[in-house]
């Protein structure tokens, strides 16, 4: 068994905790002097609690690559798929330069699951697949979001599906500050 | 709604992933400019990527309280009752007092699954419940652990459930530094 072999981690399910627990992967990580990269496929650049937190931890990099909700209006499917394209291309160098030892790909999944657009001339299951077969042993990959495809499920090493048991959002209640966001 | 009102969050179930969506949620938070203090039950005070990184984040103090595992021998009865006195009552103090925004109480819910000492005069669910009850409003309280009272799941305003769909270490992996501690 090779200790240093990096793992696949999937972090999956309808349940909140899905970035959040990456986000805790990230500091665990860091903290052992392990170099982080998390792409964040869908969420933009305004600011967020883990963007301004992310800025203390040397040897954490947070990306927000995405223009937020494909279904709102505020930009064009091409726009959106010009986004994608970029966030799928520095995902794929990250992970195949071997400069991080832990890249995570969060609410990659999600991309699977557009159907505003086509995504399957931007990134494929298949394509993700290659590259974690690709990639230098040591690269520990964490990929998150809701519906992991199965071919994904079951190349991976760790699968936590987050269930929601209950959620204070289905009752009317505002999203918090620091909480949420 | 209040939006100012603190939630009861609860992240249980058998999967990996509560802790370190804690450590998550602590790491947004404070980026949001709230208060963390994270007391965990029964992890001690050894060497974790979490604690180094906790370093990093002005507003976040993580605290160890407990000697490990109950059942390994290397600590009495005795040591690990009081061990859970002392975190009890810091966990109490500080939700209670309104000094923090965010009170992470890990690895709680384990406590009440304890056989191999009585805990039930160092804490109870019902204490638990009195003491969320009582803290100022604006408190942020997030409890995990495997096994969740339904009296606490009942009380709290979000409730994740981690299931574990595949762990590697059940194949036989060992754990990795910087991913599992």
């Amino acid at each position: 068994m090779d200790k240093q072999r990096g793992l696949v981690l999937v972090y999956t399910g309808e349940g909140k905790g899905k970035t959040t627990a990456a986000l805790g992967l990230a500091l665990r990580a860091v903290g052992q002097g392990l170099r982080v990269l998390m792409i964040q496929f869908l969420k933009g650049s305004w600011p967020s609690g883990e963007r301004r937190a992310a800025e203390y931890l040397p040897g954490f990099r947070l990306v927000a690559m995405g223009l937020g909700f494909t279904w709102d209006g505020r930009h064009t499917a091409e726009e959106h798929r010009a986004a994608l394209r970029r966030a799928w291309q520095a995902a794929r160098e990250a992970v195949l330069s071997g400069d991080y030892d832990l890249v995570i790909l969060d609410e990659l999944n999600n991309v699977f699951h557009i159907r505003d657009f086509p995504v399957d001339d931007i990134v494929t299951v298949a394509e993700v697949l290659r590259t974690l077969d690709q990639r230098p042993p040591h690269v520990h990959v964490l990929i998150t979001g809701r519906g992991a495809p199965a071919a994904l499920l079951e190349r991976a090493d760790l699968v936590t599906e987050m269930v929601a048991v209950k959620h204070p959002y289905a009752a009317g209640e505002p999203a918090r500050r620091g909480i949420e966001y």
